[in-house]
């Protein structure tokens, strides 16, 4: 019976007592073989898709919310906030009503898809909308903490990346090694510095051979490490990596420079066809920032880099159904006619 | 490496080709224990919720729908077609997508829920929606097979139960043995037959020494089975479960008998305060249907049927994310104000 990523990689994290683990059964992704879309691109390496959407919120954050909030409940706090651009809302929610305590939220009006929303709602989070962007909402709850006793559950809480590098250690232990590449979106820069630091530890303690090279992707009009500066008002349809200056920003140069890998950036309209794409041909829905690792993949066979056989794998955050309106915007408007078999058969053009 | 439950449960299933298995690796969910619910409730007993929403499409079709278009492929068919609630409709969607094959979808116009909308379009399944419900589009969708050379996926077709039924098997290998109660919505009946059968075929197996009571709860506006007669236009908030005349209607009263079980109804009330208790207490968000499981549960509290230290299964049959909507509907309006500290404070109460 899983139990949990605190439970199944005890040995590799930092310790906490049983008593206080909070856990909704998270991580235990699958992680799929993606043969149509390599057939489709005409390319020849083996390609996998870490889908992380089937968290029990929906996305990665799960991984570290469960280390974040049962290690607030060992230091005695009963209240977690969070500024997001919805999962992390979403998962510090629901986390924190499982542990019976009050979670704080603080996003961007207007720019949080409908699922996430939804989320940090239903779970009975105390949400306020800002007029403003994520690096505001993120500045906001900083001080908030100085002077209230609660937790800060986002990714500069250091058991956030330590939850979250499991999911590194899940890959190499369904393919018996590391892969060749990793691609991975990249918003507030967390995410690919925690998988470096799994892949890095796995390597130390012989669990594999190697460690991949990180490709990590940003959107285009929200590119700050691409760019070298902060963005002001970033711009993007992948809202959950609209962000435009990252909490983990030297660290992901850091996984960047010692994996020889890259930090780029793909456009809106490579992050919207990568989406279809793995919706159309692999059966896989993702909410548009997902997308971004696949869009980043794309773009590098595009360029030739691969030699052939190589493993690749790519990080799905998030699940489709975080952003229904996304996915409704990007399909064709279905057709309604009486029920009746002939009016049926004509639109289905049977 | 999961991989998914045709691989995991072969065995135990009709024989198919793996080189005709279509798989998301569906499948292999959590089983939560629901402590602070029981603790809310004061009633002691061990339940269990087993989350299906955390399947590929976000709900437990993919378990029957990976068999189903399988076994599509295997038989030389290059298409498929479903009436549906909408979670049918999105794991068809999904699976032919990933097999390369056709998909065609008959829809109740305007009671399907947003994240199932969208998955159907998303994944390109053709869509037509009818101004009737989910009997008349089931007739319909009955009609098309016998001249068009497609495969009727829905629970009529033998390997979607086939496949459902391992959702008992992992309950099983979960707990060690099968549960005293396991509750489950009922709509078209089709889960609880395959549930039944698991469990049955687990303890001819000796895997394990018991089946379970099997407690089904229709909702009170669309409960054909508890009233004995079809329901011409059914009515519930539980748009999964809004089916008037079950398929598998027979199936589902044998399978009540059998397990000296039962089949009742829950108000729409009663599903939507079990919804929000789940989001609330346990940090789990299903849709409105999966909801009647546990507010069956509840109600058997209520009548106090349970002795003490019962073992208890709920399954949550799909995620809340699935119905964006009616979590917006059933929590308060977020406040907005400008990106500032002292009025943050001020709404968070702080």
């Amino acid at each position: 019976m899983w139990r949990g990523i605190l439970h199944h990689y005890k040995k590799l994290l930092p310790p906490i007592e049983d008593r206080y683990i909070v856990t909704l059964l998270e991580g235990n992704t699958p992680l799929i073989p993606a043969l149509r879309l390599v057939q489709y691109l005409k390319i020849d390496v083996k390609l996998y898709l870490k889908y992380e959407g089937l968290n029990p919120t929906g996305s990665f954050k799960d991984r570290g919310m469960t280390f974040a909030v049962s290690k607030a409940l060992e230091s005695g706090h009963r209240a977690i906030l969070c500024a997001s651009t919805g999962n992390t809302s979403a998962s510090a929610a629901a986390y924190a009503a499982k542990a019976g305590i009050e979670a704080f939220v603080v996003i961007p009006q207007g720019k949080i898809a409908r699922g996430k929303l939804c989320q940090a709602m239903i779970h009975g989070a105390k949400v306020v909308q800002i007029r403003g962007g994520f690096d505001e909402a993120l500045k906001i709850v900083r001080k908030i903490v100085e002077d209230h006793p609660m937790v800060l559950v986002n990714s500069i809480n250091p058991f956030r990346l330590e939850g979250q590098k499991t999911a590194a250690f899940e890959i190499c232990d369904a393919l018996g090694d590391a892969p060749d590449y990793h691609f991975i979106p990249v918003g507030n820069a967390g995410n690919i510095t925690a998988y470096w630091r799994g892949y890095q530890e796995y390597q130390k303690l012989k669990k594999v051979t190697r460690s991949p090279k990180m490709h990590g992707y940003e959107a285009e009009g929200a590119a700050p490490i691409v760019k070298g500066h902060p963005i002001i008002d970033p711009q993007t349809v992948a809202s959950a990596i609209r962000i435009g200056n990252p909490a983990s920003w030297k660290a992901a140069e850091t996984a960047r420079d010692e994996s020889k890998g890259v930090i780029d950036s793909v456009t809106d309209s490579e992050i919207l066809e990568a989406y279809r794409w793995l919706a159309n041909l692999e059966g896989v829905f993702c909410e548009p920032a997902s997308a971004a690792s696949v869009a980043g993949f794309v773009k590098c066979c595009k360029k030739k880099i691969f030699r052939g056989e190589e493993t690749v794998v790519c990080t799905l955050t998030g699940h489709g159904l975080k952003d229904p309106d996304t996915a409704i915007q990007n399909s064709p408007e279905p057709v309604t006619v009486d029920a009746e078999l002939e009016a049926v058969l004509k639109v289905l053009k049977l």
